[in-house]
């Protein structure tokens, strides 16, 4: 036997089984004939006599809707006065470098963490395990297999709705709420049906509403609690609602709690596994945020499913699923269980502290500006700030009076049309006290400028 | 003006056309009855009445071929020796050690990069232009833009196939091939057609074969170069001829070069994106085999358009689905530029030189072993040897073959039909000398026990 012989035999085996559709082999033995003994398309195909490369639907149909907003901002800062940017989550540098001094030792150790297998598409299984014990308690005991490790909760996000919708299915989603459901949602052909929020009942949910737009393709229900872009906390009793109403409807619930424990003192944040022994959720995290390193990309799924109703079928879907790119980066992976298990509470405390001072900082200040009316938040790191559009005439919509905002104060806030919920804006408060007063201020001044104490008659004097 | 008022006015408004669909708001006023001036649903919707919680098609497609092989298996090592695996391209530890002394402190400094932000979901700048100024040539110049950050090869591949193809489109994929374009492809319902490799000819490609299968809707040639699980290499004439093929049918090509410069001494690999002027080429590559860190998860795409022919669109595609879930781990990201610019040529020479010496062990040994064929590699870290089946009329297949091997010399290698490419198994050169020596005598014991000189005559008396 030589190599020639094998490949032969082989190659002539494979070139008739060669065309394959979703995995099953077509055995198109009439296209082929046999010439000089190898097989040969019996005629020529019809081919492109041009290049013609377009990106596909899914490419197409991923929109994001912040950059979107954003990249249409004509965003020119006033010169006379610096740049501060309350729009995206990044985090405070010296509550950072506390961290960082903490765990460079443990990440250092990590780099030799550099193996992989596809057995460990999940995660090393010490990893996973750090994250079930970090999480486990008595109503919603989790275990080392319960645990999917992510790239960033975004993919924790990703696994989670692709393992339980098909296209054609419907997701709930909160309005106003983190926008990537519905990018996600959206490329891969699942409808997003938006449920409300009310803002004057601190952001609870419109549960009315929330169970009217269930039907029979609802596939899954995602609660985000604590909330981007709300900063709101809910309480037991309302979890506990919410969990009804899923139950009533057998709707899985994916819970985004990514946020989960960062709530200001008095605020109590259960996670919502731990008071429902029925309803089978998959809850996403990460170290993004609590953890205060976003770049690390580190996100996870725990699976609660004490009834049995996701059963071995969506876990091993889950493993699947996790089997394409492959998850985290070992590195980080290796150091997940000293971040979890040796993180100092003073971190958590001074972060929480941080956010909380700012929080009521913003919400004093804004308070006193005619024509705003800001949420106090309870957690995250968000403040949701209404507009009253008709003392504002000067402005068509809220991207259009945040956009000013940057071109007069050099303050850049998130339209809240980026969360499906015009006449917001969001404030992010990460930034330095200092920073978080004189960007109220600016605002302050922003507003006093433009606002007429009864739109309408203004408007009528205009016209 | 305050919270309560601001909020039920847009919660009303939000109420109304709070159904989307596909990114279109549906006004379906007609469900809704006004009741104390809230809006609620006028009649009940049919609803689940018990839980039935299935996985996806698309979970339910995500076929892992090694998975479902090795999974399948009995792999009850014989307990009289100890384990040798040669399954999975894991890296040997004491070239690592080498390497992990030189980047620790990169990425140490670089456990500082921790921020995200929506702008920078293909990678940092800084390390994008490391990456292009890394592979940049006079024939094929990249920029920063041309670079795509991603979480592992793996990751750059789902994003390539992801902007290139819509469901029932196909790809021509190599046979055998890596397992991942056809997991990835089947899952989004996109046709793999694959297109033969010659073992006789050092694994080039069929041209003619290949040819015959491009239709109107192949929508991308899947280049592997070097080949896992080949670990052939291509001369710069067969690449020039894989470009004719593609710029007379005007398909773009995927070229995964995660193995580049892997090759070993004699041997040239020139990228064949610098072969082309005209054919547009999405190169796939990442830190996993060359640096020897898999578990790091830094992949990158680079985009080769110099007819610009994707244009912008497809550079823009590739941006907003890297939004998705965001890339790389800014960790690794930080310690890019020092990683591609600091390891010295000796790391590379070291590995190489330990590849290449595995290999002609591993060739020589079972050059002579009666009933296998090996094919020598030039590049990469794998090695393919074929099994003459007639000669071992004690097994059904190569999954047989591999099972029983471990069952008695507990050695394990990957049969080749986890690559679509029966009667041939595949050798993981990584392991250390003295370990591939004593696997290879092992493989020869085995086989010395099963070879039957003529098949067909025992086979006969048997029965
Ligand atoms: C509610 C929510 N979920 C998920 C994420 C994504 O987290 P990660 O950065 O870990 O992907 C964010 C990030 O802002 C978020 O606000
Ligand atoms: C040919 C080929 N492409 C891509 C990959 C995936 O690389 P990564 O680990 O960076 O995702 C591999 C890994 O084995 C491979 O062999």
């Amino acid at each position: 036997m030589n190599g020639v012989k094998t490949g032969k035999t082989i190659v002539n085996g494979q070139c008739l089984n060669g065309t394959e559709v979703n995995g099953k082999v077509a055995h198109d033995t009439k296209l082929y004939v046999s010439v000089n003994g190898s097989l040969y398309p019996a005629k020529a195909k019809s081919r492109r006599q041009r290049w013609e490369v377009k990106p596909s639907e899914m490419a197409n149909n991923t929109l994001n809707p912040i950059r979107a907003i954003v990249d249409g901002m004509k965003l020119t800062p006033n010169q006379d006065k610096p740049m501060i940017s309350l729009s995206i989550g990044n985090v405070v540098e010296n509550i950072q470098v506390d961290f960082h001094c903490t765990h460079e030792y443990s990440c250092v150790s990590a780099c030799m963490h550099c193996k992989y297998s596809p057995c460990q598409s999940a995660g090393y299984l010490k990893s996973r395990q750090a994250v079930a014990n970090f999480y486990s308690c008595p109503e919603a005991p989790l275990e080392a297999e319960d645990v999917i490790l992510t790239s960033g909760c975004s993919q924790a996000i990703d696994l989670a709705i692709s393992v339980l919708c098909n296209p054609g299915d419907n997701i709930l989603v909160p309005c106003p709420g983190f926008s990537l459901y519905k990018t996600l949602a959206v490329s891969m052909g699942i409808q997003v049906k938006l449920y409300n929020l009310l803002p004057e009942k601190s952001w609870e949910i419109n549960l009315q509403h929330m169970e009217s737009l269930i039907d029979e393709r609802t596939s899954c229900l995602i609660v985000t609690n604590p909330s981007n872009p709300c900063g709101s906390v809910f309480s037991k009793e309302h979890l506990l609602k919410i969990l009804k109403v899923a139950s009533r409807h057998c709707v899985p619930i994916l819970a985004d709690e990514i946020y989960n424990n960062m709530v200001f003192p008095g605020s109590h944040c259960p996670s919502i596994a731990s008071l429902s022994s029925d309803v089978p959720i998959l809850s996403c995290g990460g170290l993004a945020k609590r953890w205060l390193v976003p770049g690390w990309r580190m996100g996870w799924i725990l699976i609660h499913d004490r009834n049995e109703i996701f059963g071995s079928e969506i876990r091993q879907g889950l493993v699947k699923l996790s089997q394409r790119i492959l998850g985290a980066c070992t590195i980080v992976q290796g150091a997940l269980e000293s971040i979890l298990n040796n993180t100092p509470q003073s971190f958590y405390n001074n972060t929480i502290c941080f956010l909380k001072c700012n929080s009521e900082i913003c919400f004093n200040e804004l308070s006193t500006v005619p024509g705003l009316c800001p949420i106090m938040p309870s957690g995250a790191m968000y403040l949701m700030v209404g507009i009253d559009m008709d003392h504002f005439p000067d402005f068509k919509n809220d991207v259009d009076f945040t956009e000013r905002l940057v071109t007069e104060q050099s303050v850049f806030c998130l339209p809240a049309s980026a969360f499906e919920y015009p006449n917001f804006f969001r404030i992010v408060v990460t930034v330095p006290e200092e920073m978080m007063v004189e960007a109220c201020g600016r605002i302050r001044e922003f507003c006093q400028r433009h606002y007429r104490p009864s739109s309408r008659d203004s408007n009528d004097l205009d016209q």
